[in-house]
């Protein structure tokens, strides 16, 4: 099959490969130049312009947010240069808003579309062991499962309407959020009374918190790493501002997510926009005076 | 061996009950007569008063509180009517505050005390499958291991000073309280988008989130049966108050914490304390209108 | 002078009847036709279009928010029609963002523009008793003192940016809501132990918190009436949302804010979107179960 | 009139020091020596012990919190030793348990007992214009008044029961933490627009917030000087502390309540307890990163 791919971040670069390792025909772009060659080497053809990979059975796009699909599948043509009948899988993050909004530029130009974003991070993307959420026309979901199957370990369908699978997404890194966040906040309480962090996080995580985002991060926590992100707590707030915005189309109260809202942007303005969002952590740490009491 | 046992409650009952099946000479206490009679019954023999269950190698109590533990354990003269050598083994869930207190006063009289507060719920103890957090003086906890490997399917030490594991099942109940808001915050946003509580949180559980605590939790928040409680609201308020304690006792800002007391009381307030705890999930709904919403 | 009037809710027909009072030949548009009738009955003019309105020495706007702003100033060509030398009076409480877009529109076109918002109610409007913070080129300021002088009892000058009269006009309002949530709180707290609201709010707006917004919202606390409203807690939540966007572009934590837009929405969700924002105080009665309480 | 007095913080000293003014007979009691010296200087008499205080008409209390009023009055036996028909006129903020506690110990020894906690700092003490919030028994009040009077500018009776004066106390004591907080968002806010906080804040409490409490705090704030503290950070939590207890007490939520802890908490944790508890201001600055933006 052909198939178009758009947005070669850590992400799309590990998924465009598995889709080349597979033996479809890959045609890809990227905004910088460096992964389109790493792709191109191992057999990917590389797309001169973003439209360019709209001409093909299959479009799947992995852009970081809102404004880079604006800016590139929206503002470049890529759906008027679509080959009719072409399906697009669009597997990023982005708002319930611009789902909606999507959606409906591809029903005018009877194209396929499928909200399918994924939960993994860039190891589990490049096993083809992500989780892909996804909702659309069944049909069409059916048509794309093949694409799926290389992508994920399992497509959960959520219905017809696009955006459902984001408000999904949003929710799911809502939680993780959450997750950190109060693993961070039991560690601080847990340090305070002498307690190390991993000997806290080993007894939660090996038992009633068996779960591999509560591992991953414990991991993380305990270690008091927080470079290299594996994703950033910028990233972070532009999620959490996700989900209060989906919240606010219905007047949903979070207050947990208001919480995460304010700490995020304390790390983005103390200097840490660029450690991994589990320094959520470091800064219940920091508010509890740990780093000052040795 | 000779076990005295304090406080016949729905988890006091269970482990009780192991102790007699394994073959010890258990003898038992409780306010009220009822589930002394059960346990006799079994092959326990009934304690006059909550004294005469120190005549024994080993006393283990599971009272429901800080108070419960002060009027039976402290107030009628327990700790001077025990036999030289015995070794107290306390389940509940107490403060850091009493659990300081409660080492020193076994110190004086040169009795053993181990802080063993477990996680289960009363279907685990009756199997034996409990996680025990054990802090106290480690030849006491070795010569108490037998007793501890009948009540739960592993033993984790925290080191010696006894509050050590009350800070860690605090930290550990905090932990569990704030997975249940956060999955009641997420779906409350999904429902709002037209996505099956069900739907959303299978999902999840099964893959990012597939812990014991998310399985157990999501279940009962999917359904919306928050009747019977295994676990009360009222007694969830009671443990963040514990979190919040042992956090003021060191200035642990905790703001997860502090919201989840805001709403502990909401439940407790507006007639829901004999609700299951889950219920922060039914409060979120409600603030989000989604009942009115049909 | 002539006054071009875009805006009669009940603030903008208070204040365009006070420039028609003060013998400026004002000509006034409006969305619905009954307040242009009332004004043309006291002597002002009715405009065919928005833009007739801005054929005029002064354009004076009071839409309700960004959105109306857009639909009717940039949408209908109101700027592309003015008179050159004309100058903006936006008495709006818009976003920091139209503020910053809006001036640079002006800026392009030669004409005057000074963000102008102002804290008053309708009978203060009436009176000329506003206050207007204003922002702007400091000359195009000082030749719209006349007008302003009609309008309010002070002007009070913030810098030659709009935008930041925009960011006091939110600010302000913040801590308006928050004073009423504050008011809310501690009213449920004496409620609770025994004493009636007017009696507790009579002691602290006599003293340490004798002023105008401490007793206004007071007093309707104290009465538990939050019909009809003065300001709508939809808008209160409106007004929130515009200082957390405002907090957004600089990564500024309010965790405040936050916990009112949490409330706000809960307004909104459950049947009190027309309710006066002081209706806060309700919700923070009705956690507290004293609406049960009798 | 023969008074004791008990209590000679900065509260306390100048509040006696009235009471010698007018010509009182006055025995004063207090733990350091230097400040009994100097109201001795000015005509006192040195009681030997808490107790001797007691040997009077009325009996003066100005202690720092719970525990000092246990450890002095209660614990070193100063009621039993008091005149018959003494009146107890107690001003220190305390928990709302204590004044019940403490009503109750007055009665069984038929004593009169006034609750009597004050607002003002030291300043409006040497001038006798703090306000006073009165409970007790209505006849005791009467007879207590030529005594209030000298202290105060009003006195505000809020009924028979001791602990509702303290309700009142620390409810309103919430509110200038509040308004202490709102502020300090609301600069932080309008800071990052590159507005200054002595201009912001002039504008609001010139206006809708010309209140004491807002003009004293907001003073403060412009001037970012937290040293030396009229009132410390950490008396500010405990403060807080005495809110969220007598909240507990009747399941009262109160978020922005919770929110204050958490931020006194931050600023203890942080090496700031001694500085003025307007110093939330300060925190929220430096969550803002605007220590860091020059």
């Amino acid at each position: 099959m052909k198939i178009g791919f758009i947005g070669l971040g850590k992400m799309g670069k590990a998924i465009a490969g598995r889709l080349v390792g597979a033996g479809h025909q890959v045609r890809v772009w990227n905004r910088s130049p460096k992964p389109v060659q790493e792709l191109v080497a191992k057999g990917a053809e590389a797309a001169a312009q973003p439209a360019d990979a709209a001409r093909a059975d299959f479009l799947v796009t992995m852009l970081a947010n809102d404004d880079a699909v604006r800016a590139v599948v929206i503002n470049q043509g890529v759906l008027d240069a679509a080959t009719p009948g072409l399906i697009h899988l669009n597997l990023a993050t982005v708002s319930v808003a611009l789902a909606e909004e999507f959606a409906e530029l591809h029903r005018k130009r009877n194209l396929g579309y499928v909200a399918a974003p994924v939960f993994g991070r860039p190891e589990a993307a490049a096993e083809g062991k992500l989780n892909i959420v996804v909702a659309g026309d069944s049909a069409t979901i059916e048509r794309a499962q093949p694409v799926l199957s290389i992508i994920g370990q399992k497509t959960w369908p959520v219905g017809d309407r696009a955006e459902r699978a984001n408000a999904v997404k949003i929710a799911g890194n809502f939680m993780i959020a959450s997750a950190i966040e109060t693993m961070g906040e039991a560690v601080a309480l847990t340090r305070a009374h002498g307690i190390d962090a991993s000997e806290f996080l080993n007894i939660l995580t090996s038992t009633l918190f068996a779960a591999p985002i509560y591992k991953l991060y414990g991991a993380m926590i305990a270690s008091e790493k927080y470079q290299p992100a594996g994703f950033a707590a910028a990233l972070g707030l532009k999620d959490i501002r996700l989900a209060m915005a989906a919240a606010d189309a219905h007047s949903v109260p979070m207050p947990f997510a208001s919480t995460l809202r304010d700490s995020f942007m304390e790390l983005v303005a103390t200097g840490g926009a660029e450690n991994d969002w589990a320094a959520l952590a470091q800064l219940a740490a920091r508010r509890a005076g740990l780093d000052r009491r040795g």
